[in-house]
């Protein structure tokens, strides 16, 4: 018998959020293929994928990506991935619809095997087995994954929550899941965003509920923001809007796009007639209109953001308008979203916000304590792997499976390339392999490392200063005044004394060193960088980039 | 009768927080000098202050500063605002102790006039005469100010909560208050933290219970991490830690300058000898000790941070110890309060700390909503300035003390250099006055503004290419290859390509360009930049710095 082996790869994280990996013989499927946004750290990249060496080295076993939904954290990475290596790409229908976009816009659709699955779908994938079963997220169309190997049976949930009364799709199939439990589980790989919040999660359906509520009492134009992605959010704002006869708007480009797939795709029910174009909203009065826009994140160049600040040329909030924040921010979000809700209200609209995770105009997609319990009781694996989280709630969540039944030794709390193995019905965690992140920035894949982000980390906080100096190659002396320029570390004008004093020790460091020597040039250099570095430091306790340039004519 | 004046100078944002200005006549009354600490925008600037341009010019009327509490947001600036006016200081014996920690540091403690008051002093400020009243908050010592004009009485809450059982003090003075505002008060400034929170704050005293129960249970090392200047709640540990027969340690340079300043002042109660050096852990039994360290909001280089990644000499936490965050994270430090929560569970350790704002080992120090209710009932103000708080959190403040009686257009919400104008008892908004911030970096005071943070954030998202070139000064040509120096922008060895393009390009332009007139120089400099600038965003979809020097020989 083979050898299973199970694994993360990628992301910034040290905690896989992105891709997953079973191995198994000859055969390597790979579960979802993200991307992350950037954060502080990663100064002016635009998105981090994953280092994908292993696979490449182990190509000819791969047979395909199952996806489990159209979130961007996990579809974001794969058109970057087919331009590596050309695998069949399996996908429910809107998750396809949302994957073709992206494979669209860089050139990849006539060259790709997009594969339509559904929960009854059985694919056999090399030795692999491979059957799913529905569950809710806030996306339409989610996947759990079940892998059948002659090892055992591995499991793995996606995002996930339980919905007794989702909008426009069937509850998780709670029935299947039991099922495939009872036929036992060997590893349940299982998402734990939210481990650390108590209870269940209220219904997608009270949203609703709040969502009219909120469009009965307006008296004015309601503006109301959401992911674009939440296309069961979307159908109740559609609701709420055809019951208080309202025409809806949609802007931002996200939300035009998603609505418009989710729409063509059935997954939206839209009237007729109900959705106009933005230029359409000067005729109407404003208790006729509803405007579904992007920004519920403060995101500064989305539409939310702009109308906010008087910046969207063809729409406006007045005073007692309705501004609705169908959302909540996700963590690192708020100070830009408190900032969107200032701007507003200094604008006198009528804001509904939440104040916390738990409040506002949302629920969360991602199952709280109890639904955790519940998968793992339905599920009853041998192992568990917390899988899509940081540390404290994988943390937690091995707490909550110890209590109902998993034994604390049969956790696993990988990192990145940590890899899980079985053999024989029993498994261990073993060396790791390669893994790591990529950084796309522009059209550059990979060309922003680490050297390149800890000079502009430098450049960020201190700046930078310029020392051209030249001098006669035979005998080293100076054949004109030393060019200092600096960027980032002092406005000239106000330094001019500075200035005029690093001048003049860059002129006698020069002068000093005069020699007919060959080198002049590499010595000349470090005597500058370090003789300013101590000046600049000593004066004003900075520690800008030192670009000493020395030219020898 | 003179006008009188209210405004608010300073700090980053649009409406002040850290200093408010009193105008009568020839007096200037200024209450609290503070700092703010620099957010993501203000890259490498280590702390912001006022632009007291204003009080400069008017520098023979100002009478004083006043000072309610001895938090940085309200003494950071004292030393800075010194440097530039000598005038007298008014605080309380523990404020008064923290801002002569800080003269020292900056050398000023020799020339100030430092005056100690309390609740019941009585100031003749010129023409305004000066009391107080006890109010509660996250650090002892605290004081509201009322200021006595002929135009009429006005009241600056200072921060504030209500606690009835506080610890090691007394509660509010809440009958001093009703006395104020049975007297009549025209203008309350009143702060606005906590508007958007429900209720009444717990006591102090909860914490303390909550505290001792955690000690209680620990069997090994507790680590509790707390704000230094919560000298009720360090109070609090030191009780727990004598319950259980504890050793104190004490870790973090401001953890041991406040606790040493507070203990020496007498507002706080340390059993002899449980005070212990850190070189003493290594002799005692885990169950004997509790470190009490700084780091509670993820600073990196504060101790906690340090400890929860084993780069603390002395201490080490190991698997089973308890760490307690006694605090909850201000917004925008969740990132690195998480970070360091996750290291310190990887060490094995337990981990108390709240998932939200209202969870934990932590009450606010900042009224509540049905607090401000009680402040603006006691007071009775004609007009009210919400102060101290973003602009949600004030205009939520307006609807409370709508609901309490003020009416809405009594009610002034003013941006910094906005000045309210009293005369004849009414009062209006009038034009502002000059205000504005002045970052500090380093020894540099006011050298780091707009442009040169502009450049910053530039550099840290594309980085700089500097191109130096050297051509003969009579006519032109090249006299040697041009340098090209990039940082931040692509790593060269992975770029080589691009940049022999570059290279190639910059030969070109300067060849075409070669002519003996004499501003080649700018001309060549401006081709270059905006040459290699097209190129660069054709390859990459950056634009990086551009930094063409011409050297001329």
């Amino acid at each position: 018998m083979s050898t299973l082996s199970v694994f993360a790869l990628g992301g910034l994280d040290e905690i896989g959020k992105n891709m997953y990996v079973l191995e198994y013989g000859n055969d390597i499927v790979i579960i979802d293929c993200g991307s992350k946004f950037p954060n502080e750290q990663t100064l002016g990249v635009d998105l981090i994928i994953q280092d994908v060496a292993y696979l490449k080295e182990n190509q000819e076993k791969i047979r395909g990506i199952l996806v489990t939904h159209g979130h961007e954290d996990h579809i974001g990475g794969i058109p970057y991935f087919l331009q590596q290596m050309n695998v069949p790409v399996y996908a429910t229908r809107l998750t396809l619809g949302l994957i073709q976009l992206k494979l669209k816009e860089h050139r990849l659709l006539r060259t790709t095997d997009l594969v339509l699955i559904h929960e009854d779908s059985h694919l056999s994938l090399g030795s692999i087995e491979v059957t799913f079963f529905k569950t809710n997220h806030s996306i339409p169309d989610c996947l759990g994954i079940v892998l059948h190997t002659k090892e055992g049976v591995v499991v793995h949930t996606g995002d996930f929550k339980f919905d007794f009364t989702p909008i426009n799709e069937d509850y998780a199939d709670i029935r299947k899941m039991a099922e495939i439990g009872s036929k036992g589980v060997l590893l349940l790989l299982s998402e734990s965003t939210n481990a650390e919040r108590p209870g269940f999660n209220p219904s997608e359906r009270i949203i609703g509920e709040q969502i009219e509520e909120e469009f009965k009492k307006a008296k004015q134009k309601i503006f109301i923001s959401t992911f674009a992605s939440n296309v069961h959010r979307v159908q109740q704002v559609v609701n709420a809007a055809a019951k208080t006869n309202r025409k809806l708007v949609l802007l931002g480009r996200s939300m035009v796009n998603v609505v418009s797939v989710a729409a063509e795709l059935g997954y939206l029910m839209i009237p007729e007639g109900m959705l106009i174009d933005k230029k359409e909203l000067q005729h109407l009065e404003p208790a006729e209109v509803a405007v579904l826009c992007t920004g519920s994140q403060g995101e500064p160049m989305a539409a939310l953001s702009r109308l906010a600040t008087g910046n969207f040329r063809q729409a406006e909030i007045l005073p007692n308008d309705t501004v609705l924040f169908a959302s909540s921010p996700i963590p690192g979000n708020e100070k830009n979203v408190t900032e969107v809700i200032d701007n507003l209200l200094r604008l006198g609209a009528n804001v509904v916000y939440g104040s916390g995770r738990d409040t506002g105009l949302h629920v969360s997609g991602h199952a709280c304590q109890e639904e955790l319990k519940l998968m793992l009781t339905l599920m009853k694996p041998k192992y568990l792997m917390p899988i899509h989280g940081e540390f404290r709630m994988l943390h937690k969540h091995r707490m909550l499976a110890e209590a109902v039944g998993v034994p604390f030794e049969n956790v696993f709390i990988m990192k990145n390339g940590d890899v899980l193995e079985v053999a024989d019905g029993e498994a261990r965690q073993i060396k790791s392999i390669h893994s790591g992140h990529v950084f796309v920035d522009g059209l550059g894949i990979g060309d922003v490392g680490s050297i390149v982000l800890r000079d502009r980390k430098l450049l960020s906080e201190e700046g930078i200063v310029v020392i051209v100096v030249t001098i006669n190659e035979r005998n080293g002396a100076l054949v004109s005044n030393p060019d200092i320029i600096s960027r980032g570390f002092v406005y000239r004008r106000d330094a001019e004394a500075l200035m005029n004093e690093l001048q003049t020790l860059v002129i006698d460091k020069v002068t000093e060193l005069q020699s007919p020597s060959r080198n002049q040039g590499r010595v000349i250099r470090q005597t500058l960088k370090k003789t300013t570095e101590q000046l600049l430091y000593l004066e004003t306790k900075r520690r800008p980039m030192i670009l000493p340039v020395v030219i020898e004519v």
